[in-house]
């Protein structure tokens, strides 16, 4: 257990006045948690708002040994910002100036407190938005997005966070700023970018972004597909791709997650199919109608049993909202939820939904499907009672069976949601000693003392030379 | 001046066999160079053929401590692959093998020696294909590419070798064998992807590439504008793209350069023409028309003469063996060239074509103008002859004037070709103290005793904690 050095939240103060220091207990309870089932002990909570405040922050950390957790929104689903040990928890949620917009390039500088949706609403007016749009983009914050790597259900053609920041500004652990990359294609130099993004904050604090910009498409199609059978919503799926067409997105929700999606939003989804696909395509108008005339046959020749298209802009915003407010229609089922979003082959889908389906089975457990089906990550969402110490017991279990499920047809841990604490002792699964002891380096070269968001992402056996990670492990299983 | 360790010939010599290292001094000459204008000096050349040759040889280095400079084709531009001072270049052009074609992710294994078009040529019949496409792709090596982060006229909408690569294996300095990425859209871990490719040789040695292979598109048109003035060229480039129009390839050529592709491959170039760009269009039939035709209407309105548009693939093919040619071209003109592939933001392309020509003038040279114009991406291309001591000195004393002039208009060092030797002592007109130091300890974190490829990307300056990237700095512009 760490324990803070004496005055340390007055050196804090010091830079941040009294206000902005948090150390009250219900403030400390509060930073002790993310969106994800973890809990944390939070030392001190510190609302940075300039990057000359996260720079002294840090450097008095430096000069403190303090660990120091980066923190965006706080919507993270893999307790990656929860604070372990009395760490300090460092919020730029209060940095939420879009600082310039390029409309040549495009791309905006935006701090990383700034809200994934406010980003696309500021653009909006020049027919462009910021296209990785993770379900939470209500909530979530570019820095947190920056961090995880986030993805969202656009990002099957547009690609995910990491294709879409062009450069950060970052506070390393003693205060220093660096910037990496830029608005050019190929900036010179080691391209740290695919690095930092998707750091978990195990590097520094970033605290301001470069972030590509998109043109809105001139044309947009968004069709839903019902099918009797999830294994034909699974082939439809790799038979749209295989002919070639990469729709902007393809969500697959299987019958339960359809029914809580109607019954929360009333878009008139079919509560007797057992699968839905939709489907969005974007382009010229020509280019929409024939990807259009190629998913609709696609479809019919799977099975679909009714193609309905959006018929305006309206009706497409509604199919959206059934689908992004997944997560939230969920409490009609249960008080609470946990999900992995491993990521499959997706030649692999039908195999996988069937293993999960008989894993729930097996632990007695109510899994329900929705998930960005056109790249494989998978979103089984397991709906849950926290107050029955043995349901979540079972809920561990099934996690780990489907984890592995996962990773035997030769998938990965997590597509977007991140590593964080909750998928740290998995990495084994997937990465060999010299591998881990590798990204230990490649970490140790930006935080050598170990004091960014420590015991996060890389098992406690990961090492770089001598230096080791942090204390015991935890076991796997046991995150919460 | 690094001594090769005594008997390190034999030690290789047991690895590899009499017959695959190379100490003979013609062959030492051969070595030491690469397609830049730089000469080394090459203690020893090894031909690998293994990973697990390259490990032995690399675990052997590491016990002598012998400096390593990983070499693919020898194409490179930047003098990325010229040993200095004695190093061993490990040569992976032996290691041709493709390893396995996955048709649906769909993605390939390769060991790093296979020439760029010949992935393309074999997987053709599958209707895959390879996307990056430097000029050099008869030549080079599918390694190189990833050392160099290496770009072509179809990256403008495709993206670069990083936007391609999905994994390596890595052979560290020590021997030991890495694996990073792989299929997956995101992978779990630190994702080094970016920080490997574009490496430069300075981390390791990589032995396996996982690349993505990409559909060939159902339609494609080429065409042909031809102008008056390069800025009305130029000013066409920007207004494509403003019109929301990503061709996948916009290259413009110079009355100089259309000279010298004309009288090399008789593709019936304007010759008479100021400028002229090469714009092709791909997708479904329905995109391709609509993309022609706001790219014909922008090319109008900008004053370009006459339109030409491919009417066949033969006509396809030969406009663009007159666009790849150009580097050869350039031989009817004078013995020798020199290019630097600076980035400028695109709406600042007709300025700094201006400056350029303004250089040129000053410094009394020839400068011919070939460019990946989408992307902002230059080649201003001087032609001289190297036994004339006094032009080389103006010639590098034009390419410092054209970098500098480039970063003023907020371009960058290279797009496509590296920094190698020859832009090593420019990195900090865009880097500043601490995010060179923070580069060197990334580097420092894979090569920590700096032996791969030294005194190579980052000036001397630079530098991790107490350890030193080499000696003294070489006085930029005397890299040859």
């Amino acid at each position: 257990m760490t324990t803070l050095a004496p005055g340390a939240a007055d050196a804090f103060r010091t830079i941040l006045g009294p206000e902005r220091v948090l150390d009250a207990a219900t403030e400390r309870i509060i930073y002790a948690r993310d969106g994800s089932i973890a809990d944390g002990v939070c030392g001190l909570a510190l609302l940075c708002e300039t990057t000359d405040e996260v720079s002294r922050c840090m450097a008095a950390a430096h000069r403190m040994g303090v660990p120091v957790v980066p923190r965006g929104s706080g919507t993270g689903l893999c307790g990656g910002a929860v604070p372990l040990d009395g760490a300090v928890v460092l919020s730029v949620a209060r940095m939420r100036r879009i600082l310039e917009i390029d409309r040549d390039v495009p791309c905006a500088w935006v701090e990383p407190g700034v809200l994934n949706l406010d980003l696309t609403a500021a653009v909006a007016h020049l027919g462009l938005h910021y296209a990785p749009d993770p379900s939470s983009q209500a909530a979530c914050s570019i820095g947190g997005n920056v961090a995880t790597n986030a993805g969202g259900p656009h990002c099957l053609a547009s690609g995910v966070t990491v294709q879409h920041v062009l450069g950060v500004e970052l506070v390393l652990p003693d205060g220093e700023v660096l910037t990496i990359g830029g608005p050019a294609p190929d900036p010179p130099g080691c391209d740290l970018r695919g690095f930092i993004v998707g750091g978990e904050g195990t590097l520094g604090v970033v605290t301001k972004a470069c972030v590509r910009l998109t043109r809105n498409p001139p044309a947009v199609r968004t069709m839903l597909f019902d099918f009797t059978t999830t294994h034909a919503a699974g082939a439809c799926v790799v038979d749209i791709i295989g002919r070639g067409v990469i729709p902007a997105a393809m969500e697959l929700m299987d019958s339960r997650m359809i029914d809580a999606c109607e019954g929360f939003t009333g878009a008139g989804l079919p509560v007797d199919a057992a699968a839905v696909l939709l489907v969005e395509v974007d382009g010229t108008e020509a280019d929409v109608a024939a990807q259009t005339d190629v998913a609709v046959a696609v479809a019919r020749e799977s099975g679909t049993r009714c193609v309905r298209i959006a018929q305006d802009e309206a009706e497409r915003a509604l199919l959206w909202k059934a689908r992004k407010s997944a997560f939230g229609a969920v409490a009609r089922v249960a008080p609470n939820y946990y999900l992995h979003d491993c990521v499959v082959p997706r030649t692999r889908l039908v195999e996988i939904l069937d293993a999960i389906g008989e894993i729930a089975r097996r632990h007695d457990l109510l899994v329900m499907n929705v998930f960005h089906a056109g790249d494989g990550n998978l979103h089984p969402l397991i709906a849950f009672d926290r107050r029955d110490a043995a349901q979540v017991d079972r809920v561990m279990a099934a996690g780990k069976d489907i984890v592995e499920a996962c990773v035997a047809v030769g998938g990965v841990l997590t597509g977007e949601h991140g590593i964080g604490l909750e998928k740290r002792d998995y990495m084994p699964l997937t990465f060999g000693a010299v591998d881990l002891d590798a990204q230990a380096c490649a970490r140790a070269a930006f935080d050598p003392e170990g004091r960014m968001n420590p015991r996060k992402v890389l098992p406690m056996t990961a090492r770089c030379g001598e230096a080791v990670l942090g204390p015991d492990s935890l076991p796997p299983g046991t995150w919460i």
